[in-house]
C-alpha cells in the first residue's frame, strides 16, 4: 500500500497558514482535539486542546466549548533567544499527519550559531485510552552547541469568548505538573497532568507567565539526539483522579506501550472504515484523510456523545452539534461503526427535554430539537448570529426559530438507524418517544388554510439560508411528511413487535387523538410547486425571484465579507441559493421521484447554488453519479474531499470567524464514493450497489455493516461483488 | 371674527424654506394642485401643478401622478436683470394664504435702479369650475421706471419619476396660448390654455426655453399701479375642449366673475365645516387651517375620485390613496359633507376589480385592497420602498404584500358611512359586494391551528410600520373580526331590507357556503395577549423584544435619514413603535374596552412611540381626551393641527423624499376637536357628546350631519347644547 495515500505532509513554513494548519493536522480522539500547531506555539497561533462536550458561559457572549491548559507547550532556546519558527525561518521544516496512525509529526531544522539544530517530535492523542497523549520531542545538533529546552503546561488558552477557566491551581510532582481550574458556569472541574523525562539533564522547576515548567541546559553532542518524552493526561470531573493516577504512574516506557495501544486502536478503525481506491491516489489520500477526520472526532469512548459541526478543532460555532451529523455523518458510522451510531442517536435521546423546552418557549408542542446543540439539547444558537460589516450591528437571524427542518432530521436518523441496524432499542430505548414528539411539534406548528384547507409549514429557512422566513420550503415540507410518516410506522412497528410498550408509550403521550389528526396533516400537507419540466419549487414563490447568476449575485458585494442573506443581502431576493436544497431532497429520497425530476432539478439548480457551505457539493455530487454524470460528480467529490485542504473554505460570516474542520464535507467524501460512485442503496430492505465510478477509479473496496451483517465490497467499473464476511 | 385665524401669513424670504412653503401655502381644488411657490419660480423651486387622479409610468420607475405645464409662469426684468427672489434679496416679503376665501396672495418689494417696484399676486383655483384658475399680478413703482413682464406657459415641469408628458404641442390664440401633451403610459391628454390681460402694454409673442410667453415692455409711472390678469384651465381627455372654450371665451371681466363664484363656492364650504373656538386663536387659526386642506383636496367636483396620501402637494407617495382616507379623513366629510364621502366609497367601489386581482396574484381569494391605490386600485406600491442609507441598495419592504389591514380599512369605512349617513345604497350600490369580498379575502388568509384550532392572521404589518411580518397583530386582528362581523351584519341588513339583492349578491358571490365559516373564524381568532394591567400585546413576541426608550433607539442612528424599521432597524427588534397601533385600535373601537384598558394601554404605549408617522397623534390625543386627560390631548392635538406648519414634519425614509402635506394629520385635528375634546361619538344609534374641553378652550361650535339632520352644536365646558337645523 502506498504510503503517500495515508499521509498528509507539508514542507516549508509560512505564517500565514497557522490557522489553516492547525484545522488542517488536527489530531483528535472523540474525548479533545489538539490542533495541528507547533510545540512553541501560544494562544496567538491558536494552540488549542479542545474538551468534547464541555461547555461554558462566559458574561453574556456564547456558550462554547472549553479549551483545557495546553500540556505539550515546549520551547528550545539557544544564546538566551528561541530557536522557534516564530522567531527565525527554519532552514527547513515539514509537518506531517498520519491518518494511519493518526500522529502529528513535525521537523525543523534551525541554525544555531555554527550549529544546525534539528528538531522532530511525535504526538498522539490516544485512540485507545481517550484520556491520554503524548509527545517526543527530539533534537540533534550537527556540531557542539549549549541550548535550553523548557516544557511545561500553558495556562495561556485560546479562547473565542473566554477566558473559560478560573481558579487555576499549579502543583508540581517528581517529573510532573499538573493544572486543575474549573469553568465559570457550570463549575466543572478540568484537570491537566503531564510527566515529562528527559535522561540526559536534570530539570529545573520555572515559573513563567504561561505557568510551571521544567529548563533543561543540554549541551549537545554532534549527531547525538536528545530526547524530551512527554506524557498527559486530561480529566473533566469525575475521572480526573484516575486520569492523575495515570500519569503519576507512568514511566519513561510508557509511552511506546501507550502509542502501542493508540496504533492498535486505529488499526481496528482503518479495517472496517477503509475505502480503497485503485486508479486515482489523489482521490484515495482524499478520501483517506476525510474518513480519518470522522474516526478521529467520532466519540468512541462515550455512549450519548455527538459530534460538533467543526469537529474537535476549536470553538467555532460554539462546539455545538447541528443537523450536519444526523444528515451526513451518521451514514458513515451506521454502515462502519454501529456503537458510534448509538451514541450518536444516545445524544439526541438524552437532548428530548431540552427539545420540548424550545418548542414550550416558542408556544409550540411536541420537540423542537437545538438548531446548535450543547449539552442535553440546549441550543445556543443565538437570535443575532451575524454581524452587519456596513454598520457593525449584530443582525437578527433566523436559524434558531425557523430552521425547523431539524426536528426532521432527528427522527428521521433515528428511523434510519433502526432500519440500517435492525435493532428495536433504537425505538424502544427513547427513539420511538422522539420521532413522536418531533411529529407532535410538526402538527403544532402547521397550519391550515380555512377556506382550502392546505396545511402549510410557514415562515421557515430551508438548508439554503439565503432565503429567509420562507412559506412551504420543500425540504422541510418533505421532512415533515416523513416525519409524520414514520410517527405512524414507529406506531405499527411497536404495535406489532412490542405492543405493550406501544400502549405503553401511546397513552404516556397521550398521543391516540394525534393519529387521526397526523393522516388528516399528512393527506393535505401543501405539495410543492412543480414546474412543467419537473422542477419542483424550492419555497412558495421561489420562482417569482430575479433569476440572477452566481456571478452576477457576487458582483454585487460591496465587501468580501458581506452577508449573503439576511434580509437585504445580495442573494436574498434572487434565486441563488447556497447550498443543496431542492437537490438534497432529491439526493436522500431518490426512489420518490422520477428520472426525469432528479435531471430537471440538477439543471436547474446546479447553475444557480453559490455551494457556500460545506453540505453542498456531496448532495450534488451524489445526484450527478447516480444520473450517470460521473465526471461532474468527480468534480464535486474532490470538492467535499479537500474542504480542509486547500485553504480555501469559508472563513468568515460576516464578521463572525468561522474556521475550522468540516466534518460534514468530510462525510459527504464518504456517502459520494459509497452512495454514488458505489451506489449503495437499499431496495425492498437489501443493500445493493449500483457503480457509477469516474473514470479515473478502475476499482474501489470496503466494508459495510448492514442490518448486522458485514458485507466486503468491491466495485469495478459498472459490476460490484458483494461478500458476507462475517455473523453479527 | 379674527382674520388671523383666517389666515397664514408669513414674512421675508429665506431660499431653504422654498420647499416647505411649496407644501404649507398649498392651493387645491380637488381636480388640481397648485404648489405655493412664487410667479418667477420654476421646477427648481418645485413649482408643481398636480393633478388629481391622473397618473403615469415613465420606464420602469414609479408610476406617480402628473404635474400640468405652469400657466402662471410670469417674471419681471429690469435692466435685463430678473427682480426675483430668487436673485435679489427683497426689501420687503410676505406671502399669505387665505383659508376663508382659498386664494394665495404675495407682495414684495424689490429696488430696481432707483425705483423701488412692489409686486403684488393673487392667485386662486376656483372652487366653482375645478378646471380654473386665475392669478392677478400687480406691479407698481415709487419712481419712473422700465420693466418688461414676461408671461407664459412653462413647459419645463418637476417631476420625481418623469418626464411624464410626452409630444407637447404649443399653440397660441389672441392674447392666449396653449399646451397640449399626452402622458407616456395611457396617451391622456392633458392640456393648458391660459388668456393674459394687460390694457397698458401690447404683448410680443416670444420662445424661451420654457416656451412661449407674451411679453410687455412698461414704463412704469410713480404709484400707477399695472395689473396683468391671467386666466387659465386644464383640461384632461374628454374636457378638454370645454375647457378651451372657457378660456377662449373669457374677458378681462371674467377674473372678477370667476373669483366670486369661487368665492361662493368656499363660503359654501365654511359654512358646513368651520369649528369655532373660544379662547385659544391660534389653535383657531391651526384647526381652520387643517380643515382648509381637507376642503382644498377633496374631490368635490367627482363621483368617484379619493384624497391621495400627500394631498394634491406633489408626487410624493406616488399621488396614491392610503387607508389615511378611510381611517382620517372620512369622518370629517360624512360629518360635514356627505356627497365627497360617497365620492371617496364610489373609488373604492370602483377599485374592487383590482383588489380582486392583488389578492389573486398573492394566491388568495376575495379583495386584497391596495396599499398604495391609484386608478382604478390599481397598487402602486412596489417592493422596494426604501433605500439603505449606508449599501444605497433599495431595500425589500413588505408594505404591499403584509398590510392586509387595508381591507379592514375599506369594509369598516363602507359600514360605518352606511351608518352615518342612513343610506342603504352605500351596501346596495356595490358596497355590500365589497364587504363581502374583503371578508372572504381575510378568510383565505388565515390559518388554523391543526391542534388548538385557533385562527391566526400571520406575517403582517401593523399600523407601526416599524414591525415588519409579525404574527397576529392587535389592531389587524380586530379589523379582521370586525371585517367578518360586518359582513354578517351586511349580509342580515340586505336580507331585512332588500332581500330579493341579498339573495342575488349572495348567490352570484357563491357566498353562502361562507357563512359557517365567517362563523367558525370569528369563535377561533386569536385574541391578543394581554398582561396583568390589561395591557395588549401590538403582537405575537412584542412584549419579549428589548423595552428601550425612543431616545435610546434614536441615539443608536448612524445616520439621520437611516429607516427605523425594516429587518435591522434601530426599532425593529425593540417595543418601540413607529405610530398609534394598540393605540388605535382602541381609539378606533372605544366602547369595546374597558377604561381601565384605555389607560393602560395608553399608558404603556406612548412613552413607547416615535410618532413618526402624521397618523399618531391625533390617536393619542383622543385617547387623551376621552380618558380626561385634556392637556396631554391639546399637546397632541397642536401636534397633528401644525403638522404642515412648522417645517418639521419627517422629509425621508431612508434616501427617499416623502415630504408634502399631511391630510391625515390635517384631518386628524378634526378628528380630535370632534371625537377627542367635543366627545362626538354614536351610542343606541344617536350622536352624543362628552365634552372634554382643554383649559384654554372655551367654548366650540360646529355643526355636523348625522343620519340625514344637521346639528348646531355648542361645547361650553362640559356641556353640550345640540340644536336640530334642518331636516335632509
Amino acid at each position: 500500500m502506498n504510503d503517500a495515500a495515508w499521509q498528509l505532509t507539508a514542507t516549508g513554513y509560512e505564517a500565514d497558514q497557522i490557522t489553516d494548519f492547525g484545522n488542517r493536522f488536527l489530531l483528535a480522539n472523540g474525548y479533545m482535539g489538539y490542533r495541528g500547531t507547533l510545540a512553541e506555539y501560544t494562544k496567538a497561533q491558536q494552540v488549542a486542546l479542545n474538551l468534547a462536550g464541555v461547555y461554558d458561559r462566559r458574561g453574556d457572549q456564547w456558550r462554547e466549548t472549553v479549551n483545557a491548559p495546553n500540556p505539550l507547550f515546549t520551547r528550545l532556546m539557544f544564546a538566551g533567544q528561541p530557536l522557534s519558527v516564530l522567531t527565525q525561518q527554519p532552514l527547513t521544516h515539514s509537518v506531517t499527519l498520519d491518518f494511519k496512525a493518526a500522529t502529528f509529526s513535525r521537523r525543523s531544522v534551525f541554525q544555531a550559531g555554527g550549529a544546525r539544530v534539528t528538531v522532530s517530535t511525535l504526538r498522539f492523542l490516544s485512540g485507545a485510552d481517550h484520556t491520554l497523549g503524548g509527545m517526543r520531542y527530539t533534537v540533534v545538533a550537527d556540531a557542539p552547541v549549549a541550548i535550553t529546552l523548557t516544557c511545561g503546561i500553558d495556562q495561556q488558552v485560546w479562547d473565542i469568548n473566554g477566558p473559560h477557566l478560573t481558579a487555576a491551581a499549579a502543583s508540581h510532582f517528581p517529573g510532573g505538573l499538573a493544572v486543575v481550574a474549573t469553568t465559570g458556569e457550570l463549575h466543572r472541574q478540568v484537570g491537566v497532568w503531564q510527566k515529562q523525562f528527559l535522561p540526559e539533564a536534570a530539570g529545573a522547576l520555572i515559573q513563567s507567565e504561561h505557568g510551571q515548567a521544567y529548563a533543561y541546559a543540554l549541551q549537545l553532542t554532534p549527531q547525538q539526539p536528545v530526547t524530551l518524552t512527554v506524557l498527559f493526561g486530561v480529566g473533566v470531573d469525575d475521572n480526573c483522579e484516575a486520569v492523575a493516577a495515570k500519569v503519576r504512574a507512568a514511566d519513561q516506557t510508557s509511552f511506546d506501550g501507550w502509542l502501542a495501544a493508540h496504533r492498535a486502536a486505529w488499526q481496528g478503525y482503518w479495517q472496517r472504515s477503509d475505502v480503497r481506491i485503485e486508479g486515482n491516489d489523489a482521490d484515495q489520500k482524499h478520501l483517506r484523510y476525510s474518513i480519518y477526520q470522522l474516526l478521529a472526532i467520532a466519540p468512541h469512548h462515550a455512549r450519548a456523545q455527538s459530534i460538533p459541526a467543526r469537529g474537535l478543532s476549536g470553538q467555532t460555532y460554539k462546539g455545538a452539534i447541528f443537523w450536519d451529523t444526523e444528515m451526513f455523518m451518521l451514514p458513515f458510522f451506521l454502515a462502519t461503526d454501529a456503537e458510534t451510531a448509538h451514541s450518536l442517536i444516545g445524544y439526541r435521546l438524552k437532548g428530548l427535554k431540552g427539545a420540548k423546552a424550545k418548542a414550550q418557549s416558542y408556544g409550540f408542542e411536541g420537540a423542537f430539537y437545538a438548531w446548535e446543540s450543547q449539552e442535553d439539547g440546549f441550543d445556543a444558537c443565538s437570535d443575532y448570529n451575524v454581524t452587519d460589516v456596513f454598520t457593525k450591528r449584530p443582525m437578527r437571524t433566523y436559524f434558531r426559530d425557523k430552521q425547523v427542518h431539524i426536528s426532521g432530521a432527528i427522527a428521521l436518523a433515528i428511523w434510519q438507524s433502526y432500519q440500517w441496524l435492525d435493532d428495536l432499542s433504537l425505538l424502544t430505548g427513547g427513539g420511538a418517544e422522539v420521532i413522536l414528539e418531533c411529529a407532535r411539534f410538526y402538527l403544532s406548528y402547521a397550519k391550515a388554510g380555512l377556506l382550502d384547507q392546505v396545511v402549510s409549514i410557514d415562515d421557515v429557512i430551508g438548508p439554503d439560508e439565503y432565503h429567509e422566513r420562507v412559506n412551504n420550503n420543500a425540504y422541510t415540507n418533505k421532512l415533515v411528511q416523513t416525519t409524520w410518516q414514520i410517527a405512524l410506522q414507529t406506531l405499527q412497528t411497536l404495535e406489532a413487535q412490542a405492543p405493550a410498550e406501544a400502549a405503553k408509550l401511546v397513552a404516556r403521550l397521550d398521543f391516540h387523538p394525534l393519529i387521526s389528526k397526523l393522516q388528516m396533516a399528512l393527506a393535505r400537507l401543501k405539495q410543492p410547486t412543480v414546474d412543467d419540466q419537473g422542477v419542483i419549487e424550492q419555497f412558495d414563490g421561489y420562482f417569482k425571484l430575479e433569476d440572477a447568476s452566481v456571478a452576477t449575485v457576487r458582483a454585487r458585494l460591496l465587501d468580501p465579507h458581506e452577508y449573503w442573506g439576511g434580509a437585504y443581502g445580495v442573494a436574498s431576493q434572487t434565486q441563488v441559493l447556497k447550498q443543496a436544497d431542492v437537490v438534497m431532497m432529491l439526493a436522500l429520497f431518490p426512489d420518490d421521484y422520477s428520472a426525469q425530476t432528479h435531471a430537471a432539478n440538477y439543471a436547474y439548480y446546479e447553475p444557480r447554488t453559490e455551494h457556500g457551505s460545506s453540505l453542498s457539493w456531496s448532495m450534488y455530487a451524489i445526484e450527478a453519479a447516480r444520473m450517470g454524470k460521473t465526471e461532474a460528480a468527480h468534480h464535486f467529490f474532490e470538492q467535499t474531499a479537500t474542504v480542509d485542504l486547500t485553504g480555501q473554505s469559508k472563513q468568515w460570516a460576516g464578521d463572525i470567524y468561522i474556521g475550522g474542520t468540516h466534518p460534514a464535507g468530510n462525510a459527504g467524501a464518504w456517502l459520494v464514493a459509497l452512495r454514488g460512485f458505489a451506489g449503495m442503496h437499499v431496495a425492498a430492505g437489501r443493500l445493493q450497489f449500483t457503480p457509477h465510478l469516474p473514470q479515473s477509479w478502475h476499482k474501489m473496496a470496503f466494508q459495510v455493516n448492514y442490518q448486522g451483517h458485514a458485507y466486503e465490497v468491491t466495485i469495478a467499473n459498472d459490476h460490484a461483488t458483494v461478500n458476507e464476511m462475517r455473523k453479527k
